[in-house]
């Protein structure tokens, strides 16, 4: 049974292990920095459907697939799947995972979504409630930027710091796992849920600025709830602040004399190659996190690069409605504590 | 530490109580037969506000508010919010909230959200996540139809399979608590999470039909995985399948040999007066089962009117740009069993 620290911090008790992962991108994120790190990657974004919404669909079902193919699993052997995305109606999650019979807890986090997806999964496998739970969440550029702001056709310019969606899914299982082949398994020792924080931005193309407060709130208080300081950790990756959004944060957090910038990535500025490719401020999307946390955090823990990690994804609680109506943009954060366990330090 | 039962079936261990429900609701709601059941009305639906989306939110803040006095608790006093809404990006839940400091995980759940953020606020209290725990959620008629269907102002027809979303909201505190000065109080004994079910309707206005086969579905499990018949159950409340809904249920269930209409009751059926009200099949949203929840059923059972009452809030994950695109309408459904006791029964 997880235990609370503070108000909201759980530590694991029982060893909720990250099973397998998986990641499924478009033709910009194959020709990424992280392009190699994919499952599967379709270049024109469309997966073999006839619409960006289905598309994004399609990315789900395969980053699932694949991930119960990863851990020699059946959709039979899933307890609960938790899962969200940016589409309105969470359609991204409810109408992909409807082929699965597989209990369905749907959650609404925006872009924060990976890291509350696999903190909710990690306390159900923690507290006993689920022999395997999966996590998953996606986005899609095309789909989002209709949504969220312009008809593609339109092609409106974007100022510097707006962010681009990545059209990517994630998904990753977590269960009481057996080590490893190589001796070695990733359990998630903490979570933590944020609190909404809105810094009073109105411009739906500077995201960033919008979730830096929130999360620069939840790791200032994960730190004092989980006793720990910026060094207990390897890395440091937020979700999808881009540039603008992970400079703020430093400034933020200096104030609380926190320095996590010589151990801190974001994962919106990991995805791209900023030089090359026309992403101004960096990726964004829930399917950003979820896809670096898949295909590139986690493998590279399992080969040693790092030992402790914190993912902290972050979401802009943003609405076409309320922006219109002069509202402003609310953020939040979420976060997991990611740890390397070898063969002989196990618990099991 | 709650335990699981079957695939999805979580049984509490530690008694998770109901601390106090709040209901919130607009003229319609006042003028039905539950009219005297919320803590809050306003005739015009705006409560204050100068739209329709934030008068939503008004709607939650006012029900915790109302919530948090009743149980003589501050904000700081809750661990964590769960709650979701109909609107697009769930901001009924997240711009209202974002003025309470308390850590929010935000659901979506559709019209399910009342049993799937009690699922959740059970399963977090029980398991030692959270002292104090929040359910919340909320839907407004007019904000609704005009993000669902159509205009207000275009006055268009709504066929008899039509239900009304409810202008309303509920919320309901969790904790470890307790016995209420009467010597009672209700606990939340089992909680189980459903499965997404495509019966392939695709006309938004025939959701009773959408929802009815996940209820159906759910309940059947349930019965099974929690070793527990219908009669074991003073009354079984669905969310808001309205009259159409509930017919198809019983048709579905009576296939399995497993009989309800004798104890059931639809809270998209009790809050409006079908005969003297122009809502058609009955009325459904979020808020519908939210307040009868909070109004009526948990003030019927501390009446001693029920002792064991199952809800099985349901939603039909409903979008306009996938039914645009020529697609079907899933449902989906989350229960939670209360149960009423007695001080003398208590294990506290």
């Amino acid at each position: 049974m997880a235990k609370l620290l503070g108000r909201s911090t759980y530590r694991m008790e029982n060893h909720p292990t990250i099973l397998s992962s998986s990641a499924v991108g478009g033709g910009m994120e194959r020709d990424g920095p992280l392009g190699s790190c994919f499952d599967y990657t379709d270049h024109s974004g469309m997966f073999g459907e006839d619409s960006w919404e289905k598309a994004e669909n399609k990315m789900q079902q395969l980053a699932l697939k694949q991930a119960l193919h990863k851990a020699s699993l059946q959709q039979e052997d899933l307890n609960i799947l938790f899962a969200g995305d940016l589409l309105n109606q969470c359609t991204g999650s409810s109408y992909a995972l409807r082929q699965f019979m597989v209990p369905f807890l749907g959650l609404y986090g925006a872009c924060s979504t990976m890291s509350e997806s696999l903190l909710m999964a990690s306390v159900f496998v923690d507290s006993g409630l689920a022999d395997r739970a999966g996590a998953i969440t996606s986005s899609h550029f095309c789909s989002a930027e209709r949504q969220y702001r312009f008809p593609l056709e339109y092609g409106s310019q974007r100022p510097q710091t707006a962010q681009w969606t990545a059209t990517a899914a994630g998904a990753v299982l977590v269960g009481r796992g057996e080590l490893h082949e190589s001796g070695r398994r990733i359990e998630v020792v903490h979570a933590c849920a944020g609190v909404i924080e809105d810094p009073g931005i109105t411009d739906a193309n500077n995201m960033g600025a919008a979730m830096a407060p929130a999360a620069a709130c939840l790791l200032k208080r994960y730190f004092i709830e989980s006793g720990t300081q910026p060094k207990n950790y390897d890395r440091i990756f937020t979700g999808d602040l881009g540039q603008v959004g992970s400079d703020l944060l430093y400034q933020l957090l200096e104030r609380s004399h926190i320095k996590i910038d010589d151990r801190h990535d974001d994962c919106g500025l990991l995805l791209y190659d900023r030089q090359q490719q026309d992403v101004h401020a960096g990726g964004s999307g829930c399917g950003c996190s979820a896809a670096v946390l898949a295909g590139h955090i986690l493998p590279s823990m399992m080969m040693g690069k790092y030992r402790n990690v914190i993912l902290a994804a972050t979401g802009a609680l943003l609405s076409p409605t309320m922006v219109q109506q002069g509202d402003t943009i609310p953020g939040i954060s979420h976060l997991v504590h990611l740890r390397l366990v070898d063969g002989k330090e196990g618990a099991h």
